[in-house]
């Protein structure tokens, strides 16, 4: 009998060459293709899966679930990879792994597969959350296989086998780069973006339109959050309402990608140690982002901020290298979850070519309010007691001032 | 014979009552006045210092020393408070102490008054750097007196003061907010703004063209680096070059400005404890700032940043705090100076209604390159290496998965 | 009608002279005796405390509550300030001035009062814990007031003072120290030990026995924990069990000091920026956070490990500090509390003459055991994807190694 | 042509193996004999690789770096892996396959050889340093080649192959578990140390008396220090000085063994994501790390203390897992030796059957003396002060009360 594989399956060349070629290697492949909002005919993915030989094909609709389980608790963390990435691609990839390990399980299979080569990011986040979740499982990666690597040199000699094979090619001449797309994102990589100097030319842009193209009117929204969590938008000039995780979240792409929203072009680390170009779209996440800071403004206590700041670099970290599904990564949501008990409210924002400007933010747990902040319910605050802070914060300045003279030149 | 006190002056209603309620009080008043490009007549301020009865007045152009030893640093350790707020009146206040610690000094004055309030940061960066710097040092600040509290309950009881002794009063209305400027930025505060849920009006913003109304051409520029350091700014269009530091960030910030560049919104947590709202116009900052992230990108080990970059609150939080000189400063500008010392290079970005954007770099010191990207040098980077990378970075998880199901739900 | 003011109140010379100078002040004082297994004559001191002139007096026992949910939450965080001291005043006050709270508004009364002074960490525990948990609180220290200062300027004052208001006064010599008990450690500070270079004497030591006079022969014993928390404790010479936590924590300590373990001898930075020193003797704690950082080693994820224990020094300093009620300390909390699921099993000890050794321990939650060593599980560790996963994470060291060599001198 | 590799040779059965199947793989071998200080018969050593076939065969003493130049910066740092483990291993690979790579270089050779297996952290260290210094040398590891595994799958298949080749093979039993030792400590681990529940036997130890077996008198001494470096020790009792790095150290460790010093019990992590069980001595370093972390006490401020603890796990990771040669620890060791500029004064210290106890402390730098803990230089510290110290950090606890009340049960 037939071992079972069960393949990450995206309708593209790739994939399909490696479905065919796990079959003449005497697998039995059942392909799985997860919507995740990429905007791509999934129907005919499948019946192109089956024509390649597929036993099975799945078509599982993951959209619901990545916004949920997977945007939402980023947007909770603020989390953003050295500084600018917001991690589109790296918290899908977990989500996929999960759903096609849970597929081999149903189906028997003791092996999965996929596409990402041996390079980049993907593979390991792929392969980490399959082995975290079932540490039985085997994993097959063609693009790291020797026997492939020698079969498969190039893109003309996927393109020759899958002639050969009655695989359909499209006749679209390939791009210049590759690019990658689900709900959160879109990205853009390698060919002509290779070279750091190079900026991305306008047509390359899929989803947002150039801030230059971008309406002369602002949008304006209010997103209102319970517990760190996006419940409701609300177009101001329309009087459009969004509060469905999913139906939200691709609003807010809508109306982002309209106003020029999220355009990044990074050099960034990759996990195996390789430094890389990417240029992304994340239109609805950079909103929601930037309006869930504004509010942990009035609503999160300054040390639990600070705190939780600290460990941020961590949490993106683990998201971007594939750690997902790890214990660290359940005692850092754990953290998070706990940090976001009271940041309810609403802020006030405008779309306008690129900009997300904040209006003004209103929030039922503020730590700023009149009350607060002449402080009357403590009996006010006295700014004669800044004296003693002042001076005591000093009493460890003024012991160093004397011995620090020792040591020669400042920075200041 | 009379102690002398080193007031910081700025020619203002609350500093002319407090030079005059000092001397009142029997102290003889040197008036200090920083220039830090607020763009004030300062002569004016002297003039007005000795018209109210100061023994001396200063005037001290801090300007290439703020840029060079205070916002310069600031860049190349890419600090932001909060994720958010570049620290333009943090990195001000030490510099205007330290320099008024010093004519104190100069001239035997055992006494140094600021008018700064109780309830804001600025009184602990004033005050902090005077007894870091001078132990011995006594601080008037009246804002925090018992005897002028009493006395000056509002700004009528100023200008009741003011007439009475003399002191000149302008006629202008005052704003409905307050305002403080200095070459790095403007921000305004208090007054209408103190709701947090309305927003600014179009009419406060001083520098800044709305982006509305910014140029709807870009400005191109380069932005060259040498040692994380800021030493040449291009513009690509006319074929400006600025290279010294001041004349370079003044530039920046006209551009800036013109392009509408720098506006923030924020709530944000002051060392006292309390939550304030600001507003705030960075042009020049905020353009170094996104250029100088995008070099590190290349020039940067991945280890070197993620470690940086956990230490950034800190440093952002003790600009903020006030502890400018403090060991732990000391300590952390030495970790910033060293992990600067290969970010050199160049850096592309077009200047557009509000957006900084990115277009390509360049660095001498590139991590990445065609070299090394392909790893020729080394070896070349062999795909299949990846396979034991990751199942030796699986096991880990594997062996917890057996433990973890004990623990019941998972996070994803 | 008198204002009433709960006082936190040891029976000593000091809150002694303040209940009285308090009732001269014109208040009603209540006593409030907080049993903390300090092993004084309690009763003696509640009629003291009437005699004095104090309205009511309460004895409060505390010392379940201070096992539970103090010292324990402690063992499980491995707390630990400045690398040595186990925190045991830290831990202490704010249960004493949380329960004075709580006598306060039982009682009606505004006020809170205590006897700690002005230079020291203790006032700050019992006055930020009164404020954070009732911000109306008035908190009245007379070692802070300056009528009470000017008129008790020494030890001789206080004992004059109480004379001629009939408070009884101990005869006994007082000692060259200061000291302070609970159940988790006895401490002793000023006096003699000011000079950090004079060693404290033998004779000083009131718990523990010299190492040197303790058995010659090891006291062998085992600790059982469940999720970090100490459940029970059995002696393997006699076969005592304790399970009780109260129970259980006194006989760790009682057979801790026979072996002469916990002592320690340090200088301390304190909140108010002073360095003090200090001498400890804390033998139940010094047990059980080595047994618990031991279990830790066999069921404890790595990564889990390396994130909590980046946190531990920020929780002891939040202990330390007196921020035991805080937003920021529920979060670290939170994570403790995560962090310890899992941390099941005993460990085996031994006690000798100031040693504890580790005998061996077990876990149900291994994460160590020959299924998961051998790795076979999953297939097995092969040894060969090593030679992958060091190749992976030299690839950055490599392309440094050629960028680096610019930079001149290294480290090593 | 034969290429050339040199091989780290211990003189054992393993390494001899390995030289032999080097040759006859086709290499020249050249072997390399590294003293660390691991009191073996070199020169014997020396004799077996030339009689095994070796072209050349190098001893290099390698004593006096390894204690500069690796040992004392982690007593600078503290350095401790997960709480207890003193790194003694960790810091001694670098330094070996640095200077296997300096052999390498001035031979010609293309490669380094070892023999350290595929599941450990010491293949890791060798490996990461090789390559990080000479990006191009390939690194040959037998016990990660399918080839050697298959011919040697146990130690009779190495006696049997030594025979057979000619290589002496020792008469005496091997020991039931493993063990390396070099200047800094002895390790054992493996055999019957697998299981974490067995302790280890007393015969094992090889360098400290057992505490019970440890002199009934202590043993004074006091170690002076340096910028954070130990520069000499006194023996109190017998006057003995040591004072160059080397001999310094083995005096340490001498009288730390015969008080029984040093012994440490655990099961750590290593960086492939095993848990391992080991047991230690080390006792001359754990004398100076207790030293110096008594004198950090007095001569460093406190925020520069606790910002750098924050660095140490990573410090210590980074150690362990064998990134010694790498850009971040260039920056943290810049960290560690900014911190380390006061750091001067004499620390006096008992050692007592296994107890390291600190007798008192002395520094020219230090921040806690008479002068300055009465505060007399800055006019004094005014214990009023502290009243507004602590009401200005209650203001957040106090907003947060109100707010708070929200979130239902805290942890106190």
């Amino acid at each position: 009998m037939k071992e079972k594989v069960v393949l990450a399956y995206s309708g593209g060349l790739d994939t399909s060459c490696i479905l065919k070629w796990l079959i003449d290697k005497g697998y039995e492949v059942i392909a799985f293709i997860a919507d995740l909002g990429q905007n791509e005919d999934l129907e005919a993915a499948k019946q192109k899966a089956l024509h390649c030989g597929a036993s099975k094909a799945y078509i599982e609709d993951l959209r619901e679930e990545f916004v949920t389980n997977y945007i939402f608790p980023a947007i909770k963390a603020n989390a953003v990879y050295e500084g600018r990435y917001l991690l589109g691609t790296s918290l899908a990839r977990p989500l996929i792994a999960k759903k096609q390990v849970e597929i081999a399980k149903k189906e028997g299979a003791h092996y999965v597969a996929h596409g990402a080569t041996g390079k980049g990011n993907d593979q390991v986040r792929f392969e980490l959350t399959a082995y975290a979740l079932e540490p039985k499982i085997k994993v097959i990666a063609p693009w790291k296989t020797k026997e492939f690597l020698e079969k498969f040199k190039g893109r003309s000699d996927l393109i020759a086998y899958a002639k050969d094979k009655g695989i359909p090619v499209k006749a679209t001449a390939s791009k210049p780069y590759s690019t990658d797309a689900n709900l959160m994102h879109i990205s853009y990589e390698s060919g002509v973006l290779e070279d750091p100097k190079n900026p991305p030319t306008e047509d390359m842009f899929e989803w947002t339109k150039s801030p230059k193209n971008a309406p002369d009117k602002e949008t304006k929204i209010e997103i209102h959050f319970k517990q760190g969590i996006p419940v409701k938008v609300v177009n101001k000039e329309d009087g459009a309402v969004k509060e469905k995780p999913l139906e939200l979240f691709q609003y807010l792409n809508k109306i982002g990608a309209e106003n020029g929203i999220g355009r990044i072009d990074i050099v960034e680390n990759r996990f195996v140690g390789i430094k890389s170009r990417g240029v992304y779209e994340t239109p609805g996440a950079t909103i929601l982002r930037a309006a869930h800071m504004d509010l942990e403004g009035v609503a999160m206590d300054r040390e639990v901020m600070h705190l939780r700041d600290s460990l941020i670099p961590k949490f993106a970290e683990l998201v971007y290298y594939g750690f997902w599904f790890s214990p660290e990564m359940d005692l850092l949501m754990t953290v998070i979850n706990k940090s976001q008990e009271l940041i309810d409210g609403v802020v006030n924002l405008s779309l306008y070519k690129g900009n997300v400007n904040i209006l003004g933010r209103e929030s039922p747990n503020s730590l700023y309010n009149k009350d607060l902040s002449s402080m009357d319910i403590a009996g006010g605050f006295n700014q004669q007691d800044s004296e003693g802070f002042i001076k005591i914060n000093a009493i460890r300045l003024m012991a160093y001032h004397e011995i620090g003279k020792k040591t020669g030149a400042k920075h200041g």
